[in-house]
């Protein structure tokens, strides 16, 4: 049985400063929800990963925009993300008070012992937790088995894995979904990003390896190339009878997508090529200041900072 | 060992009524090649499935035209596309003394024997010759097996399935693949339209399962929801060694991805929902008239029209 976490309000906040209104947020989250979307993660909590750069709405995720929507489309579809460094249990707790039932904590190799105690207090809230593994392709196979291990170890319901640099291929992604299935208890996620136009095939090639929770955003709005299509992937789920989910509703899914597209102009689709070429060399978004000049420059840079001989 | 068809010029050509300037056509074919294109699709010959539709420079192959490109880029790397109802084999012949080298002739689960023999002359004639199953998601099986032999046995060096629809999924077109690979000794290619997203997915899962011609267009440029984006699928390419083509030169390719962005308007990406349903529901482009009012609407419309009660 899959479930489906809609992150536009979240990743799609890269595009746009964060900047959702709350009357978009609150027609945003009835319609996700009513296109059966299992959650909707509506913020990050207190911040992303640079909380200087996500000052908008759906940048903090402060308790009265939770409590705002977990009122108008129900706590158990209200979800949030955070990085550890920015927060606290009493911010969880006022969160989960708010009415958020779902919380992903991000992860990295890095991880020391009291994120993952803050991961085990969100459990212990009454949380459902997701620990999202971030930039796994810049993992290796040992570092992400002995941190999905902590992770579930520690609690967590879910252990994603986040492509963060969208520069996986389905090969990629069949064999890590596999690894962390096999050596957690923990309910296996994917969050792809599109900079390669695989995000469908992967979460096609996670799900095929035991992945039941997906993350996909209305017309992918989301950082750099953007995230799974949600529209794509719900058209795909409709269909294909194999895959258990909630009984999809197309009509509302693009009944959503128009008014994503008639309300908020940075949601337009579009091909970046820079993150194209960013996913191919399995580079982050930080990187993208070596991306000057011509494709061909950008080719060469992209070498030497990988330090593959051509 | 790979080879591609970039159809931008005349598949993309639907967008814009055909009309490339001649000055555009000459630098797309040049930087094609070079970014490692096995053929450059220049036009349809004589006009696609209806002539009166397609006019303009690449929609027509006059001889002038081909013997332009053909002397600028070599005759090696010049095909076009046609329907057997509007050609003769004076057209095959005169197109082939200006330059042309593939011919790709379009069938129908009607075609007839003079189809056939159009086929074997142009092979006869020293083509290469692609026999283009059109609407393959709209043929049974057998359908396409009786056709994929009777063109085979007829010259063709090439089966392709054409998604014309855009309505397969990976595991149709491995079936579908497979089945045709093994019936005949022709090579087998995949012709992808992108209205669900899977147009790179369904030709990963072609070439999985024994084709070796693959057509892309740059940034997907073509009818509808447009084909299987170049870009992407060259960066697939120089990325996985398993599978051998030509050596991509990727930064060409995104050179010629900003040419076409900065010279046709109408190249912009774009994510057309309409031609999402079309495809979730295995409706030809002809049937779009039905999808006007809402999308629920658009969803039920479907429905009646493919016979599924949902």
């Amino acid at each position: 049985m899959i479930t489906n976490i809609d992150v536009t309000l979240r990743d799609g906040g890269y595009r746009n400063g964060f900047n959702f209104s709350l009357d978009y947020a609150f027609e945003h989250a009835r319609q996700s929800v009513d296109a059966s979307f299992d959650w909707v993660e509506i913020a990050y909590l207190k911040g992303s990963f640079d909380p200087t750069k996500s000052t908008g709405l759906t940048g903090r995720g402060d308790p009265d925009y939770v409590r705002a929507l977990a009122r108008h489309v129900g706590p158990d579809h209200i979800g949030l993300i955070g990085h550890p460094s920015n927060l606290t249990c009493g911010d969880l707790a006022a969160a989960y008070s708010a009415g958020a039932r779902l919380i992903r904590l991000c992860l990295t190799a890095s991880a020391s012992q009291s994120d993952l105690a803050l991961l085990t207090a969100a459990k212990d809230m009454g949380y459902t937790v997701c620990a999202n593994l971030t930039r796994v392709s810049r993992l290796t196979p040992r570092q992400i088995a002995e941190l999905a291990f902590r992770a579930s170890e520690a609690g967590a319901d879910v252990v994603y894995l986040a492509d963060s640099n969208g520069s996986l291929r389905p090969s990629d992604v069949g064999s890590l979904v596999n690894l962390v299935d096999k050596i957690t208890p923990s309910a296996v996620g994917l969050h792809a990003h599109n900079n390669l136009g695989l995000a469908l095939a992967n979460s096609l090639a996670a799900v095929d390896n035991g992945a039941t929770w997906i993350d996909s955003s209305i017309l992918g709005m989301g950082k750099g190339a953007g995230n799974l299509i949600a529209e794509q992937w719900m058209a795909y789920l409709d269909r294909d009878f194999a895959i258990k989910c909630r009984s999809v509703d197309l009509g509302v899914v693009l009944e959503l997508s128009d008014f994503l597209a008639a309300s908020v102009a940075e949601s337009r689709p579009a091909l970046p090529m820079t993150d194209l070429l960013m996913g191919h060399f399995d580079l982050s978004i930080e990187q993208r200041e070596h991306f000057r000049g011509s494709h061909r420059d950008s080719v060469a840079a992209a070498r030497d900072l990988q330090g593959v001989v051509s």
